[in-house]
């Protein structure tokens, strides 16, 4: 007898797979490939020791190991929530007050991406817009189109995204009566993935003017992915997009413990205004009824007795080195050329590599090929852009990662990959 | 200047607070309650020696730990995966082929609830429909709902769920022609919450049976909550339904270690046919990429190493006698009466209890207000049924969690519930 296949949701029939885990199962059926592919971080830079006292603190006392081995809430425990306030006020050198925050403003999440699932979720219904950097983070974009999102895209310069274009588009989506639709503007505030580039300070209260402006028959919210804040290697910190939103309205902002602290806990948070915070917390409610609570509680002993500011200096220098040495590395090898170039991250974990329009960086074509025949791997470009108007995709960069790679390993990729660009700018 | 609402979606507006969300405030606010509303576990049986112990292996070796700290894949580790499905396959007392299983049938989530609420956003359209038994776990039916799913019950008897109803309920759908709409029967196999039944083994492989027989225009999925399968205190264990699914095609089947091991760890696994394995590792990777990959590790340890099954037994033990002490408790001090009953549980967290009809336990009720005065609280049962076709729900149940309470608080607090039965009996 034929057993009939599986009747799969909308939703579902919308979702792909993601582009980068085919990258993975090739890095990893390919030991010997050199990878700047995976987002992932320094395995050499994990907080085990730190995280092993914590574990004997937490355990050995018997009140609060059986705290912290029993189910937390949904939202995250209030303790851990004030002391994640406190750190963010540290950061922005700023008291609660003048963000309008208090504890209940924050919902602990499963990394940050969780954060940003669930505001997809609480937020889309197909047809609804969300505006975005073009390029920009491809899985969130994937998780958007998932929920029938419609996409739209600004450019982005040397400052990030460029936000009176987000201006000039909302108001071209109001002549059209579309601004009903649009729900969110996604912004990766700090070391862009993929670009490694950070919104500019002026464009910071900039932002959060125009989705203020454009608050006309509801709210249009601000999603900043603050991710890579911490990942700084030069220059001051900026104030976030959230500082700018005085009341606590329009802007909610997604951070993790994943990438400066350890992968491992998954554990990430979101700060975000009272009413967009109640609905979050119920869909959480149905997604899992909150995160391990142990995770949490090995990052609140971190952020309160000094491991996480300790370890974060370790991860920052390691990083800064691995970052100088790729920065090197393609000023030596990549050929001299006007139309090659790449960003220089002050922070994060990648460089965005520009080749001439006509080389072809993308996964089917012979670029791609030779560099694993030469065995190196990167992210090819396109999957940070969405269509334009005639439905064509940039397809001459590439995503380069240098924080997972071993510092040794470094220069010869680079050597390889620009041995494959110069063979195919001979071609050209 | 007034600042407008946000927009939320459909899904948000489908999604109410979790009603057992107000008992827990209500029991976190009157810490003097006796409560035996909470679904947690027993914090005196949590694990957290032989955790301390894990941890230290896991944390003290370096290649392990940065192995553990790191990212881990969506789908989670095969070599954990492997070592679930030979705890699965001892549990069967069958080999992984005879039921056609290898580890990448099995995904790692977030607790158990994570797997149920992605298969549901896997699976269900509004307006789709989903069989359950009649009471079922509150919560899920929550996030069914929340996707526009239509609810249809089918009665229980003490051999849990009535499974020639649901043979009789879908011949009336398909000659409505509604079967194309039904994508899952959900059932709670062991120890159901909120009655503490199992379902008997003839209708095991009965219900897989109806599924197959109603697999016409698609494939009719059974999920199987299995959470409290290994809380057995009495008796012998049973097969599985995904035991009668020898070609893998019919029965997902959802399992936690939250429940007999560490719920601060929220490391639930789902087992499932391989097409909707692939569903839901990309919807999950949409999710959030991944749950924790240390507390997988700690798990998988406790697994391979016999901390899980040694703690299983102190688990066990302790739960049986906080069973037996309540079921005791119910004999003496309730009224004798042919319409109050309860149910004996042979593992599992719950009795549930049943009043006469003319009863109202609902939240808004006068007898719910003289518990609380009593000081003792309960789940109201309604919380756990769908409305019939005139809209109307049994009002006189009370689903009691033994787990959580101290067991010297046990007894006094049944004591108090039968004095509020008692005045409320003599009322009517």
């Amino acid at each position: 007898m034929s057993i009939p296949p599986v009747s799969f949701s909308n939703r579902s029939q919308r979702t792909a797979e993601a582009p980068i885990s085919y990258l993975i199962a090739l890095a990893k059926a390919n030991p010997q490939l050199i990878s700047f592919a995976a987002g992932l971080v320094d395995p050499m830079t994990l907080p085990a020791e730190e995280i092993l006292v914590i574990c004997q603190k937490l355990l050995k006392d018997p009140p609060t190991a059986r705290e912290v081995l029993q189910y937390g809430t949904t939202v995250g425990s209030r303790t851990y929530r004030q002391a994640i306030l406190d750190h963010l006020c540290r950061l922005e050198d700023k008291p609660p007050s003048a963000m309008s925050l208090n504890p209940d403003n924050i919902v602990l999440t499963t990394g940050s991406q969780q954060a940003l699932y669930i505001l997809a979720d609480i937020l889309i219904d197909p047809g609804d817009i969300v505006i975005l950097e073009g390029p920009s983070y491809f899985v969130y974009a994937g998780a958007l189109g998932s929920f029938g999102a419609r996409l739209m895209t600004v450019p982005m310069d040397q400052d990030g995204m460029v936000v009176e274009e987000v201006d000039k588009l909302l108001h071209r989506l109001e002549l059209r009566g579309l601004l009903p639709r649009v729900k969110a503007i996604y912004c990766q505030s700090y070391f862009q993935n993929p670009t490694g580039l950070t919104l500019g300070l002026s464009r910071r209260s900039r932002l959060v003017d125009i989705a203020r402006k454009y608050s006309k028959t509801h709210r249009l919210l601000v999603i900043e992915d603050a991710a890579y804040r911490e990942l700084r290697y030069e220059g001051q910190d900026l104030p976030s997009l959230k500082s700018f939103d005085p009341d606590n309205r329009f802007v909610i902002s997604c951070y993790t413990f994943d990438k400066p602290f350890a992968a491992g806990l998954k554990t990430g948070y979101v700060i975000l205004p009272t009413d967009v915070g109640s609905a979050l917390i119920e869909q959480k409610g149905n997604h899992d009824f909150g995160s391990s609570h142990f995770c949490q509680a090995i990052c609140h002993r971190a952020l309160t007795e000094g491991h996480y500011d300790s370890h974060l200096k370790t991860v920052i220098d390691g990083y800064r080195k691995k970052r100088d040495v790729m920065l090197s590395a393609m000023k030596k090898h990549f050929p001299s050329n006007p139309q090659i170039g790449w960003t220089y991250p002050q922070g994060g974990l990648y460089s965005w590599v520009s080749m001439p329009r006509s080389m072809n960086t993308s996964r089917t074509g012979s670029f791609f090929e030779d560099c694993l025949k030469a065995g190196v791997l990167y992210v090819p470009g396109e999957y940070c852009f969405q269509p334009d108007e005639e439905g064509s995709i940039p397809q001459n960069h590439l995503r380069l990662c240098y924080a997972v790679t071993p510092t040794e390993q470094i220069e010869p990729g680079i050597r390889k990959l620009a041995e494959v660009v110069r063979s195919h700018l001979n071609r050209v």
